[in-house]
């Protein structure tokens, strides 16, 4: 359906850019041939950035209705090329985060998912901001590479079921063209833009399902719960809209999720929780993520029949063979999947004491995550370098008691002075409080599947 | 005050464009600091066309405060030369009209009110839609010259008091530049972002007071009187601001202005006037703002005085004379306003006919615009020439008695084809009824002036 040439084809009458960006202003529904136009005239160069910009920010103020998210979602998925993945018997499904701290689910999802029989065609993306990224942690695996053109993304599927790489140059276009101009012109921020964004690019991996988890809290891009929400419903409307089974969990991110933060320091907590082992909430968000898969990917009668299949492929060594097998055929060096200790490490640590005795009631996550930035371990501009070895290791999380002087967290560095500021950031994150908080916050706040 | 260079200097902070978009998207109200960067980044080329046409849409759809809006004037003023007249002692005033069809009177105020003592340094426009303009009026004057350097128009208005010329390329070349870009951005009509390009170019003429005629009615861009009064309040605060002497007059564009639309034809209705004929509307409206012209200006102790001295510089042929002297210090034929058959004239005239007997109790006055300029006595595009011989003059207006069969007006062409095409959209903005129309519009709704 997203592929379908006829609706491409040009209107009888020529739409103006201007007339287009005039009734978005007013409020008014753009028909879907007037989306179509202005992204291929955008895409192609007919359209400048001036009028593109003007109508981001048209669209951003005025919103855009479900049937117009849809329409710019799949004009920008055609402005590229949607794989047809459809020589693989196996039902093809994806899950995409909108970023978090401590968040490497995706590591554990794609071999889980594969060894029970789905086929996994991920395109990820880099860290920015406070967020980490997937690919970022893919390339802590000595050898590990991303960059594979789509013939060897093919030939990956196709030895294990599962591929993880980065956005080529064939996919969405439109897109990569419309976040750079957002970037620069204050039009990032529209719910229906990210939405549209974000399943463009997922749309063309040819799926047939997709499990979003869209995070809320202080480390999430959407602190409260009612705009995570509010994004989600968009964004599975929008799937189902393009013929997709979707499923949205809205999930905690008030607190970074797993103990450690940084990017090899995650592979090792992957590898943790692929051997049955690691933190509970990790393990615990891993499985649920996995059992929607296996469901919506039609592998599951249900989601706890779902969980059961995440379970028994990782307490059968199963999806940690898969991902030894996609490390291999990507090139990545087993030796440090297989000893940990061979994966990048830092030079120093330092541990972060507690200043009294108490419980901690919070961790103010964004802060942990920019942390993570300072140390080296992210991108202040998308051009930085990451250094793969630094990071955070949380040993006292939200609810836990603490003595004083006690280690909160053990900081992975190679420069004193950045660790020094980090330090600072972080002391100032956990808040130490005499009582144990009053409730704990759910890990998975609201399940959002239309029927 | 609009000169003081020490409020251009460098902010200590860089001003980075995009968080100023932000700050006016999300309803922010924006420093001056910050308009001042942004005016200053665009025409100096810094800031891209892409970033400035985000900010329009923002500020069109969240709107500016009246600070914003002095501040974007003032930005944009500074943004080029201002002229510095204070070499003449008369007091300058000028008048701006937001434009409409057959509206001459500039032409009459100019040296209306430089007999009557004032100076008067108007810098003009074209006409562009359905409206006319008073730069393609005066140059239905064989050789009378628009386009004057600043010395020029200098020494014109050092021998007569009164100078009439198009913008030069040193008068706020900001508003030019963001003008190019609102009209392929959809973000033309907006009353903030008009009043500072209105207000803008008016205070660069080193004016001390402004009469404003704001039109309303089926001819104007303002339809509505409410939103003519909203732009008029806006553009009098700004002014006043500004710390010029500012009042604005709500005038009626529901029918042509007078009887004559067209360039040459317009300005015999002008020599009408100055000689103490000419069309009762036309006449009590050039008596009107004459008399605002004079009181803002200080000729005159009221607004009755005022138009005292408005009648007087008509019924003594002084504004005639002075008139003359402008059109020969400005390159002008004289014997073509001594004997207005020298001015440029149509091969053909063609008279439109009532249907039937009755009243007229309506013209739809922005079709009379548009006959005209399909006549080509008007722009279509902005690099079409003009041809000024060709119009419409009306026999029979709003209220008057018609016999079927009797003459509506005459139609002045040089082309059949396009005279038929004229023809037809002037017959249909003719509504002829049996009974009179129920109330005269009135030919000043308001009157705006703070104290």
């Amino acid at each position: 359906m997203p592929a379908n040439p006829a609706s491409a084809s040009p209107p009888l009458v020529p739409i103006r850019a201007v007339d287009v960006i005039r009734k978005k202003r007013d409020g008014q529904e753009l028909s879907k041939a007037e989306i179509e136009a202005l992204v291929q005239g955008y895409t192609s160069g007919n359209i400048p950035d001036y009028q593109a910009s003007a109508w981001l920010m048209a669209a951003l103020l005025r919103g855009l209705s479900r049937a117009e998210t849809a329409a710019l979602t799949d004009a920008m998925l055609r402005s590229g090329e949607v794989l047809d993945l459809s020589e693989f018997s196996p039902k093809k499904v994806d899950k995409h985060s909108t970023g978090g701290v401590g968040d490497k689910t995706s590591l554990v999802l794609a071999p889980v998912a594969a060894a029970g029989g789905l086929l996994v065609p991920m395109i990820s993306g880099r860290g920015l901001g406070h967020t980490g990224g997937t690919l970022d942690k893919l390339e802590a695996i000595p050898g590990f590479n991303v960059n594979l053109p789509v013939s060897q993304f093919r030939s990956v599927l196709r030895g294990c079921g599962c591929c993880m790489i980065g956005q080529t140059a064939e996919i969405a276009p439109a897109d990569r063209k419309l976040y750079a101009l957002r970037d620069v012109t204050g039009t990032v921020e529209s719910p229906y833009l990210i939405c549209a964004s974000i399943m463009s690019k997922k749309l063309a991996e040819g799926i047939d399902a997709l499990v979003l988890d869209v995070k809320t809290g202080s480390g999430a891009f959407m602190k409260k719960l009612e705009d995570a929400a509010f994004l989600a419903e968009l964004m599975v409307e929008t799937g189902e809209r393009m013929g997709k089974k979707m499923v949205a969990l809205i999930t905690d991110m008030d607190q970074p999720l797993g103990r450690n933060v940084g990017n090899a320091l995650e592979v090792v907590e992957v590898l943790e929780i692929l051997q049955g082992e690691g933190p509970a909430d990790l393990r615990e968000l891993c499985l649920e993520l996995a059992a929607w898969m296996f469901y919506v990917g039609g592998a599951a009668s249900s989601v706890g029949a779902g969980k059961l299949t995440a379970l028994q492929m990782i307490d059968s060594g199963r999806a940690l063979a898969k991902f030894r097998e996609m490390v291999q055929l990507q090139g990545g060096d087993l030796s440090a999947i297989d000893d940990p200790g061979l994966l990048p490490r830092s030079k120093h640590t330092a541990d972060v004491a507690s200043p009294r005795k108490g419980y901690v009631t919070a961790i103010a996550c964004e802060a942990i995550g920019t942390a993570c930035v300072i140390l080296g371990g992210g991108r202040e501009k998308k051009e930085d370098s990451v250094d793969p070895s630094v990071g955070i290791v949380l040993h006292k999380k939200v609810g836990d008691a603490v003595g004083a002087g006690e280690s909160l967290c053990t900081i992975h560095y190679n420069s004193a002075p950045l660790a020094a500021r980090a330090q600072t950031l972080i002391e100032e994150s956990y808040q130490i409080s005499e009582k144990p908080p009053a409730a704990a916050r759910p890990l998975v706040h609201q399940v959002l599947q239309r029927s």
